[in-house]
């Protein structure tokens, strides 16, 4: 601990200055506008890798974005890391809500970050997080101190759906053989309360459009005569919660896994303020569905919300127009159990169902994933909990989360891989908000909780080894 | 009426070149980047009434844009006549459904319009039918044969409400004193079936904001717990209509005058196909409130449309986001004895209350105006008949229409004076959508129309003199 300390305190300087360098180009997966900067981030990550010490370290084509790879196998009899992050980042928009330009990186203190916090998307989600991976890796090599083999596979698509990654795992099971996968793309509860994330949510991504008349009319002479595909598309939004905000698409609730009251009164047990929780987001009120706690209602419900709508006049001013079209982007978190595919295909049966006669109706699924729940008896969680409470000085906490990874249930599915969710950011980081940020006490957390956990991981692999070589011996 | 159609012959290229001119300066009053451009419109149109043979022409300040003002005073024991007309247009917006640029106006051939129309944004609405009374002025000071004296009123808010309209026709009763309002800014049935507009709606328009967070949240980390309000805005709008279409807004209708069954009766004689009309706009059904026809939907009965919505992530691609505020546009079209006043209030107090408490809303309020039955009976209704019964060969029928022109009901109210509604459009010329366009027919239509109504109106004003001259010395 103290030669990772004394490490991390000598390049503290260069290694914030190169994570900067990282923020700094604007690798917005979702806009084709920004194309050459996603592969121009690519290649900073590969050269990253090999300065690091990595071999082998490649930019892997896909029909997407491509995935860099690289690796360090130190001992065949060692245990394997397989470290998954993302070099993409979300939009920066809407970009006039950010106090400092979203690829101009500065630090700022803030009340949660006294220390200073890193301003620029992408910080958080994912750059500053898998840059900690590299970093801690080098610190590892440096101080010749690493004690798994480790492999690195970091892509490019991971805010819009990981499209390509399937394909590119599939191709390469051999390859990405390894005994765990570890991901730091989640948070913490606080920097005093450290937790591991242990559930995620799945996700079905859509756009909807709905067609009134071919052409714009004008609604004096139009108006209460013809569809208005913004009034259709709101009453058909509406009508996808009831009274309780309950999701009213036939068959969505099947495959949900209910709770026992036993499981539930588990999960109350963490810390929570409701009153906190209205203040830091500036709310009167909580809205959900009816019969669940907030925690509940961000983890083991699934969920329904539009992303984004537009249609019609948006300038300043006022237009009296009826528009020809209107949209919306709506996604759905889902639970353990549910399929994303299923879901995505309820969705647009009952979409289409419930559109009059008037207007025509497109759905067109955007991308999603299935849920997951990771074990928290495993060799990996426990050695994330050691290194944790190590660096935090208390044992995290194993909580679920709302978000989605969709990639974690394809790797189990594909290379039978449990993931670790090691992450270090908070919910206030604002990810994909304007004002994204990542502190500097937990960058430098991460990146030195991270050899701990290879220690340890190494320990306890070797430990079971002797255990069932032992039994083994004793049969 | 020789003498009319020579003169038009004569000066056909000149007289829409004029106008082209006039179209290529985009005066879009809504959208504050044109304000140069509205005010070079203003004092185009000073220009032109100048060059046309009227007096005392001067671009009138307000405090938004100005209005222009020219007059020909020839006898004050002939009839006066107001022209009201606009010189600002609709924003262009959705600009890329435009077949050719807005501001380039060019004349293309239409299955309507064999002899070509001018595609170009104010083509007809208004500065195509605005300036067929300049030239029509031209026309009758250059053939000698003016018939009334006459009074130009030319605003640049029409578009935005005619906010500044009041306070000068309040400031200048006096100098607006006349006989009659003769307006262009309405249409026609069809090039072959002539009709004057004596009915308009009223308008209240109103632009709506729904906050929820004080930040735009992730929707995985928050989804399902805090009011999205963009769900919000929708189940609101939704809200506003029941399964009728029937709009409801406790009070709304209260002062709605039923038609009585002979009236509507008479109404449905009106020539009108349901087959051409969804085919005209290809849609598969139409979509209004239970219990009335197309027409009545359109004319005497009041709506609700939103012409706008916003909010979220609507960009390319996808962003997981619950953004903090949502947006939207509404419009009512008012039906006679209907307040403007009143129905916003009306509909700020329902919005606001039927609001969860988990959101802030706000409604502000854009412009409106009352609607405005004119008699078909008057001297000015007799002359208007009796010239297009001239110029088209029959009789135009009466009509209400769905539109609204607020300041007519101003004019009464302020001037005393009735509005005569002769336009020259038709409904599939486009205006306020991309490709507006005005035929060239109609253009000429109406050049060679206003004469006569002016040579009419004068005829038929002499006589009432006479008769009730006639009757005071009987007496």
């Amino acid at each position: 601990m103290d030669r990772i300390n004394d490490y991390i305190t000598d390049n503290k300087e260069r290694f914030l200055n190169e994570l900067m360098d990282l923020l700094r180009i604007p690798s917005v997966s979702a806009d084709p506008k920004y194309k050459g900067d996603v592969l121009k981030t690519a290649e900073e990550v590969k050269k990253r890798l090999i300065e690091a010490g990595a071999d082998h370290v490649e930019v892997c084509s896909t029909a997407g974005y491509p995935i860099v790879y690289g690796e360090k196998m130190v001992d065949p009899s060692l245990p394997t890391v397989l470290v998954y992050g993302h070099y993409d980042v979300q939009p920066p928009d809407p970009i006039d809500l950010w106090d400092s330009p979203p690829f101009e990186p500065v630090i700022k203190k803030t009340e949660i970050h006294p220390e200073g916090a890193i301003f620029a998307r992408g910080s958080c989600d994912d750059k500053g997080q898998m840059y900690m991976h590299v970093k801690a890796f080098e610190l590892m090599m440096k101080t010749n101190s690493l004690a798994c083999n480790v492999k690195f596979m970091i892509e490019g698509e991971e805010e819009v759906g990981s499209e390509n990654l399937g394909v590119y795992v599939n191709a390469n099971k051999e390859k990405l053989k390894a005994d765990v996968i570890l991901i730091s793309d989640t948070g913490i509860i606080a920097n005093d309360v450290p937790s591991v994330t242990v559930g995620l949510r799945g996700l079905s991504y859509l756009e909807v459009e709905v067609t009134g008349p071919n052409r714009d009319l004008h609604s004096g002479l139009y108006g209460g005569a013809v569809a208005n595909p913004i009034n259709i598309l709101c009453e058909m939004i509406a009508k996808l919660k009831d009274e309780n905000n309950h999701i009213t698409i036939p068959g969505f609730y099947d495959d949900v896994i209910e709770l026992s009251q036993e499981e539930r009164a588990e999960m109350a047990k963490a810390p929570f303020s409701l009153d906190k929780y209205k203040k830091s987001i500036d709310i009167s009120d909580i809205h959900g569905e009816t019969g669940y706690s907030t925690n509940e209602r961000t983890s083991i419900r699934p969920t329904l919300d539009v992303n984004g709508i537009w249609g019609g006049y948006t300038g300043e001013g006022a237009k009296t127009v009826i528009p020809s079209k209107a949209f919306a982007k709506i996604s759905m978190r889902l639970v353990p159990s549910q399929n994303n595919h299923k879901i995505t295909q309820l969705f647009t049966d009952y979409f289409t169902k419930i559109a009059p006669p008037s207007v025509k109706v497109k759905v067109m699924p955007h991308h999603g994933g299935n849920a997951v729940v990771t074990p928290s008896d495993s060799a990996a969680y426990m050695a994330v909990s050691k290194a944790m409470n190590d660096t935090f000085g208390k044992k995290p906490i194993p909580v679920r989360s709302g978000g989605s990874i969709p990639i974690v249930a394809l790797f189990k599915d594909v290379l039978g891989l449990d993931s670790v969710m090691m992450g270090f950011g908070l919910d206030s980081d604002a990810i994909h908000s304007p004002n994204e940020h990542y502190g500097v006490f937990n960058y430098f957390k991460g990146i030195q909780t991270i050899p701990l956990f290879y220690k340890y991981f190494a320990e306890i692999n070797a430990q079971e080894n002797k255990n069932s070589a032992t039994l083994i011996a004793s049969k």
